[in-house]
């Protein structure tokens, strides 16, 4: 599996893939495929519309959402007509342009999701390319904690589908909002939150001590470090119930905390209860989050994040659109993949490249155009129909055909000539039946034929 | 369908896309989807298995191929190690590269398809595009005239896919090789080919006075340009007769007719027969071509290019890779995309972005939670069950679910909490029926349910 990370080193070669790129070969490609698709199947029946943009924006589109620090961690390069451009590093602000651009004629909400190849300029490390795959999910233009719930319940629909218990995963689910009220009902500056956020996130980043002497750091005396601590630690339903005390008499934490609660409940009622919880140390790093946030880790030896969003208040304003409110996540098929191959998960099919329904086989080279048009004919049905290239014993064809995995082998002999009849072998049990070609084609599955076919 | 090609202008917008590139609403990205599947599913029923690789290359591997004069025609940009990096604006290149890594574990022949985002950077134009999509196919490490035939039979059975018959498309088919040997049989000597070549690919593309006086330029005497215009002429059976006078006793262009005749056979065995013109005008720009090149041509209004290949026989070794022959075909998004929407041939679904199988409506909003629970249950088993946001009158709730195109809508109401029932409207007729919610969810299709369900 480590090949979907690593490509291995082949020496002697003129040429590689760059650095921190990965090649697809067919089995690599069967299982972006195979994890692509289930995105697709798993957006598509929550509700969601897929939408792409360029692989290149304007490298002004991603100062304007990050500031002019992200552009070592471009890749970017000028037209001919001098613009500047990048390949995209996410799909957020490509989605903000676009929505953007048609505020006024899109019906809201805008449920949309995207499964872009982004490329970014770092370092490769275990489990960071710079090349990967992401499923993007965003529910644009409405503010109501039920689309919170809906886009949480998308992506556990997604480890449903592909295994992921409670037992795998947790969905840890906190409020910036609710933070950040609960900071100011504690006296804290508005302007010193940004700075607490980035610290409360590192909580389970770091060794506990550590922890502790970073919050000490942001703290100007030891009630503000107590306080700071007892906030950060808090986590499932008691560490909700201690906050409620805190919030008390408080207007605008005690509506944060009510919006959060009803968030659990309505994942609750959406079935999918099991997986949330409650926790403060998820903060997020990105700074254009204002609401809730939230984070899915690996449990066990896999203690990762493999999934992340949160609501962001004012993205469409910093592109030029309008303000809208909305709510995302994304993963990427790197940390998916590489989780579901550690915990064995993955199907056979998800590495299978090449399905083959039939080969056809024929007795005597001069029933090639046969075997020919028939394959012709079955394809054009669906069927993969196969055939060798090489005029060889029927024995070695059918060497051929098992090798490619086929099901069934269907010989072409005199029995073609004679008749219009072909037979159909079962490659598994060596079983063999005659069938006329056009009750053949008008049924292919249908082996072994009964006579009212 | 113009959308596909061009983006419509917006005003007053900061931020737009980049020159030359698309953006893909959902309705264009259901058309791309669309088109995209269809080759997948094509290619898979022919045999081909997919790969990929990175979005960029090493810029040294495009000069390889094709010379220091591809530069100006690439984005290219340099990573922070110094590495000289190019988006790949073809995928030759990298089938190459990946093919030559494992050369020696692949077995043969290698049938690969990729369905690759490609950029270059030339001028926006009708039909080009600074951005697209293409569909490779490619069979390599073969020279039997069987894979020429089957690679051409692809390209054709996705032709008969989308509906396009040989009144809608012409397969020209010709023979570099056979050119070749045509020119040396009649005295013309290596190192002129190439040039010979570049007029006669003009045949089409300029007026017959312009070509004439084209082949003028490149003949030492009326005698040579009396045999160029009479090679360069030839199509159909009888331009194919004519050329065997030629090539009379010249043991090479013998062979090489033979061979183009019997590729021509196996065309007809298999079927397409109907769509192939053996034609001298189709020579194809690309150098790297040394055998059978083709290209289909739309008729009537659409006299364009959609779909061209060839044989080649030292592209491995360009990269560093071992000899090996391979033919293989690409086409792009755009340029069938335009051909199907000017034929009017493009199907409703391939402009539905979305799919909404059922809308679930509360009819009171403490019924709300259950709406959910059951949506989620719904689309968990695989339905685009959706439901409003905001709790609002029954009516409205209908309103929308029509609005949405859900071709039913589920009622949750008093005959829930009654006795676990819900009500399901096709809203198409307006029929009502009851079923209990654990029979409708074990059937979820069965309407209108009979009593043995």
């Amino acid at each position: 599996m480590n090949r979907l990370i690593h490509r291995p080193k082949v020496k002697n070669m003129k040429f590689q893939a760059p650095k921190g790129t990965r090649d697809f070969y067919p089995e690599d490609m069967a299982a972006r495929n195979w994890i692509m698709e289930i995105w697709r199947r798993v957006s598509l029946r929550n509700g969601f519309e897929e939408y792409d943009g360029p692989i290149f924006e304007l490298l002004d589109l991603y100062k304007a959402k990050s500031g002019e620090g992200i552009v070592s961690e471009l890749f970017h390069f000028e037209d001919r007509g001098g613009r500047e451009l990048a390949i995209r590093p996410e799909m957020t602000p490509t989605l903000a342009r676009m929505i953007a651009a048609r505020a006024n004629s899109l019906s809201r909400p805008i449920k949309w999701f995207s499964l872009p190849r982004l490329c970014r300029a770092e370092r490769p490390q275990r489990g960071r390319l710079r090349e990967f795959f992401q499923w993007n999910i965003d529910v644009v233009g409405i503010d109501d904690v039920v689309s919170d719930a809906e886009c949480i319940l998308v992506a556990i629909d997604f480890f449903r589908e592909v295994g992921l218990t409670p037992d795998d995963v947790v969905m840890k689910v906190n409020s910036r909002s609710l933070l950040s009220s609960l900071l100011a009902a504690q006296g804290f500056e508005k302007q010193r939150h940004e700075e607490i956020f980035a610290v409360l996130d590192k909580r389970d980043k770091l060794s506990w001590e550590a922890f502790v002497e970073t919050v000490e750091k942001v703290s100007r005396d030891g009630e503000e470090k107590t306080t700071l601590l007892s906030i950060g630690q808090a986590a499932g339903p008691e560490g909700l119930a201690g906050l409620t005390e805190m919030a008390k008499e408080n207007a605008a934490a005690e509506a944060e905390l009510d919006r959060l609660r009803q968030l659990l409940a309505l994942l609750t009622s959406m079935g999918v209860g099991e997986y949330c919880r409650f926790d403060m140390g998820v903060v997020r790093g990105l700074a254009y989050y204002t609401g809730v946030v939230f984070e899915a880790f690996g449990k066990g030896e896999f203690q990762r994040a493999i999934c992340g969003g949160g609501r962001y208040g004012r993205l469409l304003e910093a592109v030029g659109g309008p303000p809208m409110s909305g709510i995302g996540f994304g993963t990427s098929d790197v940390v998916i993949l590489t989780l579901l191959a550690e915990l064995n998960r993955l199907p056979a099919e998800a590495t299978k490249a090449r399905r083959v329904d039939l080969f056809l086989i024929d007795a005597d080279p001069s029933l090639f155009d046969e075997v020919l048009a028939l394959a012709a004919r079955l394809r054009r049905i669906g069927l993969a129909a196969e055939f060798s290239y090489r005029r060889q014993a029927l024995g070695k064809q059918l060497k051929q055909a098992s090798a490619c995995s086929a099901s069934r082998a269907v010989i072409v002999g005199s029995e073609y000539t004679q008749r219009q009849a072909v037979s159909v072998k079962d490659l598994a049990s060596g079983e063999q039946v005659e069938i006329g070609v056009d009750r053949f084609l008008a049924n292919p599955h249908g082996w072994p034929w009964s006579d009212s076919d």
